[in-house]
This record gives structure tokens, C-alpha cells and sequence, in this order.
């Protein structure tokens, strides 16, 4: 199999040091840059000790990120950078023939106006909007394949629409009135030396933040909408518990019209059955984030409940890796050609 | 002021513990028994080593729990055990002329009916059900008073009936379609000898549980009822979460007319505004369980989704104190003629 | 008994907010002032909001510090200061007759030459070295008594002094030799925004630091020379464990002579038996921090390993209370002729 | 490469389920039977749901521990059960011919009398004392590759001997005096369901236990012996800390001659530099157990204290990986004529 070469722009943080150790490891991708203006200078082994046993970590150097010259390097290029500085990369990259894999929010929505709304920027790029695919391989595993720039997704994007968009799809459950309370570890605030995610306030803490609207809703709705073939919005609650990693979600969903557990289930398993990376729960169990941290599995489990009528859908994910680095990998593998589970299992 | 004797019947636990300590430093109450079966013969301090620089812990023994000797001994008597044992040993204290505060399940409903249902099995008691007045202070304040056997509210239905009723009762908000989704240390499932419960399960673990029938949705509903004066259905979804202590609710609730911001404050402010252990915050804050952990205050704020429509109400307790064995003392002290304080700030 | 007015400089740390909490507790203590550059003109409640139910919370608020002002409102000053920066608050507080009791490193020391070694920065005040009183209770009650400058200890320093000083005077262990193996809560490194000590950073992580000169080492060593009548040059290495609160101190020494359980016990408790923030642990319990967190209590153990021949002592304490605003209140209580444990149980 | 068959006996504890982890994903070796008496007839996905999207996971079934199947089935057993129980199994499998890696401590030390001594009860099996080997790679590896019975260490022993056993052997450092202060994750405890290991007995918490005569000392102490050539005696207090995973050790050594770092780094790199799990560290990186975790890698650094004489070392490791089910899937590779990092990076 054709191997590519990789580069990743913005490696320092917690979803770059994810795709750091992914992309070692890759049995089909070769790690040739990591940039970080911080580090430039420094090893991998010096920046990241735990991958200090990896031959390469101590050959592959931090460099300031240089548009040109990542582009002779690479053929695929990663950006684990913030929203807004992300675009001036990509632009570039893209000019310059490299496929383009997102990590920020710069191209997963359609619209610049919705953009604007909710990032308080106009966006950098916005004609790239269009011609951007939202790296959800379980949904948009076919654009993925003729892509050149993906989007990947946000963290609690992935946990909400996973579970959601083949409910709407086969108009099982209403597009309104949907409510999404979704719990996060700390490492989805990023390596910020900020006060609030110091260990002290972290530890023996739990708190909702971001309410009512949370950027990410901007994606979600779009991405919902798109599945319900009508205008959603949705309710939607991030809360801060005490864990490095791990995503859970639960879904308050009203039903379209009288359902069982077998059509549910009927209809996650024609979607989801036979993808490597969803984990549909039976009757006896419930996702727990520890079941799925440090993989590129999601899980869900479903409940009705015949005292209100509701559909409760509840998922798991790693923030850092399906949620983030591991999806973007996925999309790659997808791209290149690859094994989808390449570098993943 | 006239003190008065208290003993506590099943004192290991976790809420029994909480209890030994608020009634060791209670200014009017004279803790003068406690019982466990399984520390029998034991002093506190043996059994509580960070009680044991109080000078009473060398000295109180924990003894089996007897009603006759019990009911000598002490004025008040509270029951920090398991629902089903507590009515055994209510029945007998009431008839021998105790005050009896009971933690568990057991008197907490109006309708044998009911905790069968969700109790599966009859209720020891059904003739004390009348008599019982459900020990949420800040609700039932004058029946307390007068109360002989008080039921202490269970730990999630605290941290959802407090923020829930005010706005019932002054129909701001509709009794149907009402969402709970709690999030609660792990002191919540006891100290109980459990795979379940380890350290290693627990820790980086999120996980949602009893899913979508909880017992306590039986007195939630019950108390949500009176206080709407129609039959009210929730939907409820317990989380544990990595913490000792805290219990984090967030509440989905639908306006019944367009709602102000300065409604809802009103309505809290009128409520609420001079109880010593509600914490209304302001706009700017959220509920955080470390800032309660400890004490026996409740932190509720609000938020209005223009988006949605909906109201989003969030608490913060410790399970333990306001959540059970704090709360038990406020009814203790309410009853008694203390100050509603007293020992507790 | 007279009640005095008190002000704490630096009042927004974590040893800071301990002590606002303790003084806002105080019965003869009167909490006037406190200070913070970065939270002058907000109040108590707005800066923690776990206070925000006491009454004085939202009456008091943080102003820049001020020497003139300050001493004209204050018979009492608490430094919770950079060491350094606390004597140049110091010196004119006591110029105008306030007493000070100061959490910094800058008055510990007896010796500016070693204070420089440990520091690396020439002593501010080395007149004032003489006058003040290291603050360790349990060892200098009668010179707290008298004392104008008290130089609050380290939290590691308490750990470890207050076990092994009685050993020394009774001349039952060697001088040399000794080691201190420390663990310390992530508290212990200050409420500062730095990536080390972020919540990912420090969960799921144990580590070594400081090895093998901590500064601490300055005045433990100095205590101890002064306890052995000779030089005392110990090995201590500092541990960072993910939790919030609390040291557990490891000591291992030498026997002078062949010693029994009974004489250990008999020197402990002929120093420490009436203490009542020093718990003697029996043979059959270990010192768990648990246990002390949230009280001004270290509990002390140790086991005599007839296959080495060394003692082996273990400490236990929170690090914010025993080790540092419950310890300087306690001397503030002996040096205003109050009850010692005034506001500390 | 020819690959084998392999079982595991008593695969439901924390360092089976590691086990499962690494030989349902081991290039070479095939896992064809897991047993525990308590999880007979259920799957591998659903005891451990997490490994689920594995596809061997839901066929695998756990059965009853039977000897006569077990060695027809497999060509290597490992047996993750407590003491005592494991020779039971030992004795039988090797007289049909299989291969046994044995996790327990039954066959780690060469005296019956000091197994004794430490355990508590005759050694089942004295005969065979003599015939395995101590599976410490880096010491063993000739050894090893002609075993037929591997007792693999415990993870305390691993996090001592490794950095020691140079050093003595080298003889750069005395053979007394040795203290070894270990800090241990609470799966070290394995799956109990116990009191003292709950969530909320072990969270916000640090303490020591089994002080001082541990019964790792006993294999530590003979592993010494033979590396000194003379009987050696340490101080050995090991620590309970909320973390999952991970054990740090520091090591308190008396240099025998004035010693350099050159002398120190040249006999560690002489020893170790080529290893494939052991990352020495320099001057600047001290070990942290979350670079490590979920590794077969144990850290390793040090530090001379020209204060005090002394050379102090420190070591992480993964206590569940390279301190149990990790180095016994190293000893089944090196034995089994495989890469030695197959199935473990």
C-alpha cells in the first residue's frame, strides 16, 4: 500500500499530541513535520517524554510552521490549531496541493454568516466553506473519499450527532424539542494555563458552563438540519467533571410516532452495524466512558421510557481520539485509500 | 436554651458519618447513642479516626441498635438505614415517645401503593405514612414544627424539588415535560462493599445508571405534584460521576407564558430570598459543587434559552449535607425550637 | 474577652482563602480588610463564591494593599505572600504597631546567608530575622506569646518537624541520617495559571520534584540543628499526587540506642499528650490524610522495623490548614491570650 | 513466525483483563481460552466491555479452570490468581507439557522457608522452587529463553530492582541501607470488592500501609542478594495514592567510593542503553507515572546530593504493564523465540 507522507501544524496541544502518537504508529502514514512555535527546536522525545521510546521521537524536531516548506514535505497535513488561525493555513496548504485535515472549527459549517454569529469573526475563507467535508466518516464516508480539505468535528458534535442523524434519517424521532447534556473532561478546555482548569478547581468540581449557547451548537444544528431535511435547533448543556478524557452524552429525543425497542435497534444496526467504530449496547448495559478511552469507538445505548413517552440515547466517546484526533485519522485512512481501522486498533 | 438527647441509629454509612459529626459540634443536641451492628463495642474514634480529637469520641461506644434502650436514652432519634429496616424501628421509637428523623425512603411517600411500585416490596408501615411530613424545610417549614416523624428528602430529589417547586407553584413554569439530568458523587451509592463502587471503576469513568426508572422518582413526582395540584411525570437521569461529594441537576423546563429574567428572579427572590441555605445566583455565576461541598446550602441559577424557548434551572448540593444528614438536622432544629442554623454554619 | 481586628495581604490564594474562611469564623477575631491587586473592589462573594452565604461576604471587599491604611484598621496582619514580597510589607506594619503574622518564607530563617543560598536574592530585612519567632506551636508557645513577628512555617517543614523535634530533644534518634519523603496535594504549588499543574497534567500522574535541594530544606534543617544542638543536614524529596489537599510525610531514622514501642510512645505523649492538634496514632492505624483534611490536625505514627533497626515515622496534615492559615491562626490565637483552638474547631 | 496457543487462567482481575488486552492483539500468539470461576459462560465483550469491537471478543467464552482442557487447548498458560492457588495449576500444566507464566507470587522466590515466612502457609509446590525463573527480562533473558515455569515479579520488585540491581552488581553502591519509598496505584489492590478501596475511601486521600515487613520484601531481598552477592536487608513502605495506574519509587543508596553522574549514566547506559523498555532519563526530566501508564516502559533517573552523600533514584512504571501482565507477555516472547516488544508497543 502507497504510503503518504504527514505533517501536523499546532502539535503541542492535547488533540496534537494525540495525533503525534497516532501518526507514529501509523502503519501507512510517515510523521515527517510537527511545527509548534513554542517548541521549535525541540525533539519529540523532549516535548512529549511519554513517546520518548519511539525510534523517531528523538530524530523529528519541532519547527515553526513554514506554509512552503510543509508543503514540499507532506502530502497530507494535519491543523490542531485555534479557530480563525487554522483558514490561513489551509489556504496556502490547499494552493500548494496538500490535503488538508482540520481540526479546528474554521471550515464545518456551510454558512459564514453562522459562522460570524458564533465565532465573532468573519470567517477567513469563506468561499473554502463550500468546498469543505464535515469529517464524519459514519455520515460522509463517500465525500470523504474525493475530499481535499475535511473538517473534522468537534468533540461533542461527534457525541450528539452520531446518535442522532439516523433516528432523523429514518424519521423515527421529531427534529424538535431535542435537549443534549453532554458531560466533558478537563481536556477539552486544551493545554491552557488558565486558572479555572488547574487541578484545584477541577478535582472535587462539577459545573455546567457555556449555557444556553455553546459554539458548537453552530455545526450541530447545521449538521442536524442536513439529516432532518428541515431547520433544527436544539438545546444543548456542556458540563466540566473531573477526568482527563472522555465524552458523555445524553439525548432527550420525542419519538415521531409509537416505537419499539426493535425498530430503535432495526434501525441503528442497518446504519451502524458493520462500522468498526460504533459500539451499539444492548439492553443490559450503558456507555461509561472508560469502556472507550484511548480508541476511536463510540458508544450507545438507547432506553424508552414508557412512563414519559421519551427516547433516552446516551454515547461515550474519547474526546481526544474519536472525538478528535482519531476521527481525523479515520477520515484520513478514508482518503488515502487506507484500511479505515489503519493506525486506529 | 433546653437541649435536648439525639441517637443515630445506623451511624457506619456514609450519611450516618456526616450526621455523627454535625451532631459531635451541635450546640443544643447532646448526641448520646449511636448504633451499628457491625462496629458493636467500637468508640468513635476507632471507627471515625478524624473524629478522634473530638473529646466525645473516646468516650461513645457504638452499641446494636435496641429500641427499648434507645427510647430511654433519647429524645430524638435518627435513622440512617437502608429503606424497609428504618420503618421497623420507627414504629416502636414513635410509640415509646421519640422524635424520630428518618433518612431513608421509607416515610417519604404518601401512597403504600406507590413505594411498592417502586420499592418491590409492601410498605412496613402504610398507618405512618399520614403522619410522616416530608423534611424539605424550606417547603414544609411549619409542618416540621409540629412534626413527630419526619421523612428526610433523598439526595436527588433535593437538588430537584428546591429549584422546581417556586416556579410551580407560581404556574411560571408547565408540569409536563419536565427533564432531571443529575450528576452525583460516588458517596451517593453508600458505603457499600461493591466491584461497582472501587476506586479503579469509578475514577476516569462517567456513566449514566438506573435508566429511566429511578426510585426516587417516586417522591420527585409525588412532591412535584402537590406543589402543581395535577399529576406530574418527570424524566430523570442519574449520572455518577468521579467526586466524593455533590450532586450537579440540570433542569429542562418549558415557560408557561413568555418569561422575563426578572419573573423568574422575583419568583425565587419572594421564595427564597431569606433562607439561610439557598444561594440564588446571579447572571454571572453558575452552580459549582465545590463551592457547596461541606455546607448545607443548595446554589440554584437560571438561564432562559431565547433560542429554544426553554428554561434551564441549575443546582449544586453536597449529597451528604443538604442532600441528606445536613437537612435532617435543619428539620431537627426547626423542630426542636433551635435557631434553623444551629450547628450547621 | 477582647476581640482584636484583623486584615489578611494576599488574601486570593489558596492558603489566603483558608484564611478568610477561618476569620470570617473567628469568635474574637474581627476580619476588616483584605487585600488583592488583581480582585481589589470586588467582594468576598464575588471572589469566593463558597462564602457567599456568610453575611459579612458581600459587605466586605478586596482593596489594593495599603501599609497606612492597613494599619490604622488592623491590630492583626496576615501575609499570604510571595516570599520576598511579604517583607516589605512587614517592616512598616510593624513600624506602626501591628503585629504580623507572616505565611512567607521571609522571616523562617535566622540566617540571611542561607535565606540567600535558598532564596537566590539578597534578604529584604535581615534586622528583623532576630525579632521574629518561627510559629510552630507546639515547640515555641512562650515565644509566640510575646511575639510581634511570627514567621508562619511550610507545610512541608510541619510535616516533618513536628515528628521528629521530640525524638531529637529526648536525644532517642541519630542527627544524621534522616530522610523525609514527602507527598504533597496539588494545593501545595499555589492557585497559579501554569501549565505543570493543570488538571491533565497532574490526574492519573505522580512525580518527583525539587530533587534533591528543595527550599523548604532552609528551615527544616534550621529547626532541626536547633533541636539536636548540632548541625542537622537531612535527604527530603518532595512528591506531587493528585489530590487537592493534604501532605503525607515518610520519615526514616536512626535509633541512638536500642529503643522500644513503649519509650517512642512515652516521649510522644509526654510532649504532645495534652496538644490538641497533635493526634498519636496507635499500633494498629496509619496516618491517612483524609482523615486531617479541613482541621488543623496532624496525626503522627510510627513503627520500629526490628529487621533494619530503624524507626519509621509518618505524618499526616492539610497541607493549607495544619501546614499554613490554620497554624498562623493558631499562633495569632496564643499571642492574643485566647483559647488555642478559638476558630479551629 | 510460528505462533502458539495461549490461555490464562484467572483472567477477571485487573491484571488478566491486561493480559486479555495484550494477547487478543499479540501478532503471534493466539488466545484460545480465558477462565474465572465467577464469569463461566459469558463472553470476553461482555465481561469486559470494552473490549467488545474486538471481533475475538464475543467469541471467546470464559470457562471454568479445567486442567486437563486448559493443556490440550494451550501452549503457554499464564495464571493470574492469588498465591497459594496458583501452584495448584503450576504443577499440573508443566507435567503435561505446557509452558506456565505464572503472575502470582508462588514461584518467585528459591526458599521455601522464607515463602513461609512472608505467606503464611507451607509452599504447595517446593520442588519446583528450583526450576523457574524470575521474570525479569533485563536480569533473566538467558534464562528465560529455556523456562519452562516463568514467575513473573510484582510491581513493587520491578520498580526497585531494575534501577538498583546495576548499580550492585557494578558495585557503585552499598549493599545496606537501602530504602525504597514506593507509591502505588489502586488496582494494585486488584478487583476486591473492599471497603478500603472504594472510591470514596481512596479519593483525597494518601497513606501508608503494610509497614514495615511488606511481602513483596522477601523477592525483593533475594533479587538483591544475588545481585550484591551478600544477604541485603532494605527499608521498603510502600504508599496507597488515587490514581488507577502507575507506580513511582524513590530509592535512597549510599554510594560505596565518590561517585560522578558519568559513572553513574556510563553503568546504567552499559546495562540498560539498549533495552527496549527502559528509558533512562536525564538531568532535566524527573519520571512521571503518566508518561509510562498504559506502557511496558519503566522510567528511570537520578540525582547525587553532594549535601548529603547520598544517590537518590527514581523509577515509574505502569504497575498493571511492565510491574505485571506487560513483562510476563515480554518473558512469553523472549521464551518463545519472538521479538521481545511483540504485542507490546
Amino acid at each position: 500500500m502507497k504510503s503518504k507522507k504527514v505533517a501536523i501544524v499546532g502539535a503541542s496541544g492535547y488533540s496534537g499530541e494525540v495525533l503525534v502518537q497516532l501518526l507514529l504508529n501509523h502503519p501507512h502514514a510517515e510523521l515527517v513535520a510537527v511545527t509548534s512555535r513554542q517548541n521549535a527546536g525541540q525533539t519529540l522525545a523532549q516535548v512529549f517524554p511519554k513517546f520518548a521510546s519511539h525510534p523517531k521521537s528523538k530524530a523529528l524536531r519541532f519547527t515553526e510552521p513554514n506554509v512552503e516548506i510543509l508543503a514540499k514535505q507532506a502530502d497530507v497535513v494535519f491543523l490542531a490549531l485555534p479557530h480563525g488561525v487554522a483558514a490561513e493555513y489551509a489556504v496556502p496548504l490547499l494552493n500548494a496541493g496538500c490535503v488538508v485535515i482540520d481540526l479546528s472549527a474554521d471550515f464545518r459549517l456551510k454558512s459564514a454568516a453562522i459562522y460570524k454569529e458564533f465565532y465573532a469573526h468573519d470567517h477567513p475563507a469563506p468561499d473554502l466553506l463550500k468546498k469543505s467535508v464535515y469529517g464524519l466518516p459514519e455520515i460522509y464516508r463517500e465525500q470523504i473519499k474525493k475530499a481535499l480539505l475535511i473538517a473534522s468535528p468537534g468533540c461533542y458534535p461527534t457525541s450528539i450527532l452520531l446518535p442522532i442523524i439516523p433516528l432523523l434519517k429514518a424519521d423515527l424521532v421529531k427534529p424538535t424539542g431535542i435537549i443534549a447534556d453532554s458531560l466533558s473532561g478537563i481536556s477539552g478546555a486544551g493545554r491552557k494555563a488558565e486558572v479555572d482548569y488547574l487541578f484545584v478547581e477541577c478535582n472535587e468540581s462539577v459545573r455546567p458552563y457555556g449555557v444556553p449557547k455553546h459554539r458548537h451548537l453552530s455545526e450541530i444544528e447545521e449538521q442536524l438540519s442536513l439529516a432532518a431535511k428541515t431547520q433544527v435547533t436544539i438545546q444543548f448543556t456542556p458540563h466540566l467533571i473531573p477526568v482527563n478524557r472522555g465524552i458523555l452524552t445524553t439525548l432527550y429525543l420525542e419519538p415521531k410516532e409509537k416505537l419499539s425497542d426493535e425498530k430503535i435497534s432495526a434501525c441503528y444496526k442497518k446504519i451502524y452495524g458493520s462500522e468498526p467504530f460504533i459500539r451499539l449496547l444492548d439492553e443490559k448495559n450503558l456507555p461509561d466512558t472508560k469502556n472507550v478511552n484511548g480508541t476511536n469507538v463510540i458508544e450507545i445505548a438507547w432506553r424508552l421510557d414508557s412512563r414519559t413517552g421519551r427516547l433516552i440515547v446516551m454515547s461515550a466517546e474519547d474526546n481526544l481520539v474519536k472525538g478528535a484526533s482519531g476521527q481525523a485519522v479515520q477520515s484520513m485512512n478514508i482518503l488515502c485509500g487506507w484500511p479505515e481501522t489503519a493506525g486506529l486498533i
